[in-house]
Formats: C-alpha cells, structure tokens, sequence
C-alpha cells in the first residue's frame, strides 16, 4: 500500500506542477475567473484519473512526463464536473473536499464559467504543440475523440443527467448501472484508455485495458454510495448521507449496504482478470484497484 | 444581398442536416437531455459562424461538405454558449429566438448540462473520423486548438466573465473592447480561421483571414448592442434593453449610438481592406460584413 501511495503522490506532483503553468491570468479582466479555476484545481483531490493514466502508460514505458497532457487533460474535466455537479440547481452542496464548494467562494455565475471554461481548457491542453511536442497527431485526434464521448452525453453528462431525473424516483438496478457507468467510469474507463494509446497498445491491449477501468470505475462508484453512508463528514469533506436525503439512485438504495460490498469486490474481481495478460507489468494498476476498494474517503 | 441570403440558406441546409444525424438519442434515460440539445440547436438561428466557415473554404474550394463538421462544430459551441448565459445565474434572459430559453423549457439543471453536452460534443465532431474520414490530423489538432483557445477562458468564456463582472459599473472603450474582442469577436474569427485552414490557406492568407474574421467579428457585436437600444422585442426575438437596464458594457453607453455606428463601419471597413489580395474570390465573404453591417435582427 505504501508503494501505491508514493506513486499517487508522484502522479499529483507532475500533474500539479503542468497545471499550476497552464492556468495563469492573461487579463486585468479575468483575474478572478483564473482564481476560480485555480480554487478548484488545486482543492488537493487525490489525482486517481491521472494515477490511471499513469500506471497504464507505464505498463508500456517509463517516461511518464510524456503522457502528462493527458493526464492534466482527464483531472481538468473531473475539476469541472465537481463544479458543475455542486450548483444551487444540480446536487446544491456547499461543501466539497473540506472547503466551501466553488460557487459558494466564486459566485454561481463565476462557477458556471470557471466550469465551463476548465472544460475547454482539457482540449486545448490536448491539442496544444507546445506542451506535447512529442505526441503523434493520429493518438492525439483519437485521444481528444474518447475523452469527448467519455465526458459528453454519452457518458458523463449523460450519467449526471439521468441521476439528476431520477431524483425522488424508484431506482432499479439497470437505472443505477445506466448513471455509474456513465458518470463515474465512463471517465475513469477513459483515463486508462489514454495510457494506453499513449504506450503504444494493440487493440487487443486496449479492449482489456478498457475493461479494467470499466470495472474499477463502477467499483469506485459503488464504494463511493457506500461512503456516503458510513462515513463521516470530516473524513469525506463534503456532506453525507445527501443521497439519501435526496433518494438518489444507488448502489446501497438497490442492493442494501451489503450487497453493495459484494458488488464492488465482484467489479474489483472482473477489473484485475482483465489485466492477466500483462503480468506484473500491471502490477500499478492492480494496487490501484486494490487502493479503491479500500479507500475511507 | 439576395445572393447572400441564399448562400446563408444553403449553409443553414448542410449544417442542419448533419446535426440532425449527429443529434440522435442513445438511451431511455437521457431522452429529455437530447431534446433539451435539439430544442436550442434547432432554434432557428441565422447559422452566421457556419457560414462564415463555409465563405471561407469557399475561396479555396467548393467542396463544402467536407468542412461541415468544422461548420457545425462551431455552431454547437455558440448554441452552448446562448444556453449558459440566458441562465438565472447570469444573464437571466427567459427568452431567446422568439421562444422561452432553454432553462425556461427543460429546468435550470438540464440546462446547465444540455450546455455542457454541446460544449464536449464540439470537440467530439471535430475529431470524429466517421463524419470526416478525408481531414488531415494536423489540420483537426490545429481546428481542435484554436476552437478551444477561442471559446474558452481566453476567449469567449474570458469575454462572458468580464461582461458580468462588469455590470454595473462604469464601462471604459478598453474594458468594452475586451469584453467583445472576446464574448463575440473570437468565436467568428476562429470561424473564418477554421474555413481557412481547411481548405489549404498559407500562413500570410490565414492572418489576412483572421484579421477579417475579428473585425467583423467586433463590427458584429457593435451592431447587437445598438439593435438591443433600437429594435423592438418582437423583431429580434428576445428581451430588449436588458443591456442598458442591467448597465451593461456596452458600445453605445461609451461611444453614444452615432460614435457607435461609426464605429461599427470603421470596423467593416477594415475588416473587408484585410481580403484585398483574395480579390473576387473574397466576395462572399465581403458580401457576409456587408450583412453584419446592415442586419435588423
């Protein structure tokens, strides 16, 4: 575990050292749009999707600097959905990693924008020449094409919509599968994904690459409903048991709060038998998954 | 100007119907989310920006369909972008094109996240080989780009921000400058841009374009914010005089309507000066600053 949690570390240094360049004021007249990005940014997550990005480039080489846009890119569009996800008309949370939610420090018009602004930076940061001079155009097309799907209405704006619509609404199991498979993995699905096309892998490669993050994402999800349960607001940073007080379609809502355990060890399970082929070179991504399993916050 | 209509109208066509094919829903859960994206894509707008990419291509080719993608892409920025700031949040606006927005129709959160899904799927249309198999990478990296340097915080979001931030207070020529060369101007500069690239225009060609494209662009918004003080409702299909009554940075309220119009001109003038070389080849384009100049809504 020790080992997993110095790579985690490495992972946020070298994203948070591209980012902390890239987001800087160009304007008298932005100073505060900058800030509110920043605000966001550097709210101290722990960096999984560009963990993921990193531990599956790294089954294909060492040279991690390389594949940091990427990696930036994938944390950026996480930033912005957090922002977006906590406004008076979404999940209205006015707590987020321990400080006050961005709308509450910026302003509602000021998150919008920050939001919305964090989410085109991701790809202008993918396709930008001067951060990765090295990264062939065809990987690069194909990279900025899955994270859009992943992040767009066929995955991530599509998950948070129908969880939104489900509000108040009796939750079946294909409904909670619909929101977490789109919300939550479809991204980290993608995180994996883009350390793969970076590396070098065959579609072979690929497909079961893509299906580790599938099965992880899905568990983080799940381990994430149940947190929202057993755990405290101080070791979460932001408010608990919101979902039940909503009636929000989840894991534990369908399953119960055991079954939803099962649930995640069975994703878990499916996420690490996809990796076989690689041997110890996936070593990284197994302790990742094993690191979501047993997160507490 | 009968010609110009008609180009607008072959324009609206191409772009219209590869939206619709592209604008399909994918599931049971997310139904009202697409609506919500058709009701505002399919909202009647004049579809300026594609044509400006269309006139454009147009000086080097007339294959127009292959730049389409590019065409639409833009559209469905500037879709997002009316969506987001008609929100209660920013400019609380309950009409647009004649019909109650989109936060008015679908609710403030499917708003917010039609928005988003429009913003993401820009970027998945212009790296999409399936509706653009015959693009070079390097020209989609490059369109990718500058779409997101033009929409994003150091362009049009840059602009919005400082429009709000700006309310209110006393608006000085630079600070109107800032916010238009940003809100209006970089989204049709990068328009012209994009048309340019696509169809092969050398680096001398693309910064006369862009030079056309930001003066029009400006001469475009000089021209929006007399029509808000002289047009009435029904004319221009939403509210008026929303900018002077939330005290807007606006042309008129530094320059007064006629140093306005003056300016305007002044803007045409050089915007049309900036395609002398492309000769008659430019004249769709020129004939498109001459609408700019002249539009009533």
């Amino acid at each position: 575990m020790n080992n997993i949690l110095s790579f985690f570390q490495e992972s946020s240094e070298r994203v948070e050292h591209f980012l902390d360049k890239k987001f800087v004021n160009s304007s008298i007249y932005t100073v505060k749009l900058t800030e509110g990005m920043r605000y966001s940014l550097f709210a101290g997550g722990k960096r999984l999707r560009p963990a993921l990005v990193y531990a599956s480039y790294g089954i294909f080489s060492d040279d991690y600097d390389y594949v940091t846009p990427f990696a930036a890119a994938i944390e950026v569009i996480h930033t912005y959905s957090l922002i977006h996800d906590d406004l008076p008309a979404m999940d209205n949370d006015d707590m987020r990693r321990g400080k006050p939610s961005n709308h509450i420090a910026f302003g509602e018009a000021e998150a919008i924008l920050a939001g919305d602004a964090l989410l085109t930076k991701a790809f202008e940061i993918m396709s930008d020449y001067t951060v990765s001079p090295n990264i062939p155009d065809n990987i690069r097309v194909n990279a900025v094409y899955k994270l859009a799907l992943a992040a767009g209405d066929l995955g991530m704006v599509g998950g948070q919509y129908a969880d939104i619509a489900a509000e108040g609404r009796k939750a079946t199991s294909e409904l909670v599968e619909f929101i977490h498979k789109n919300k939550t993995a479809a991204l980290i699905e993608c995180a994996v994904y883009l350390g793969g096309i970076a590396g070098g892998a065959d579609d072979k490669q690929i497909e079961q690459l893509i299906s580790f993050g599938r099965y992880a994402g899905l568990a983080f999800q799940v381990i994430d409903d149940i947190l929202d349960i057993t755990s405290s607001s101080e070791t979460l940073g932001k408010n608990i048991q919101k979902d039940i007080n909503s009636h929000k379609a989840t894991y534990p809502a369908v399953y119960s709060l055991e079954g939803a355990k099962n649930k995640a060890e069975q994703y878990i399970d499916k996420a690490c038998k996809s990796l076989e082929s690689f041997g110890d070179k996936a070593d990284t991504l197994l302790s990742i998954a094993e690191f979501i399993m047993e997160r507490k916050s």
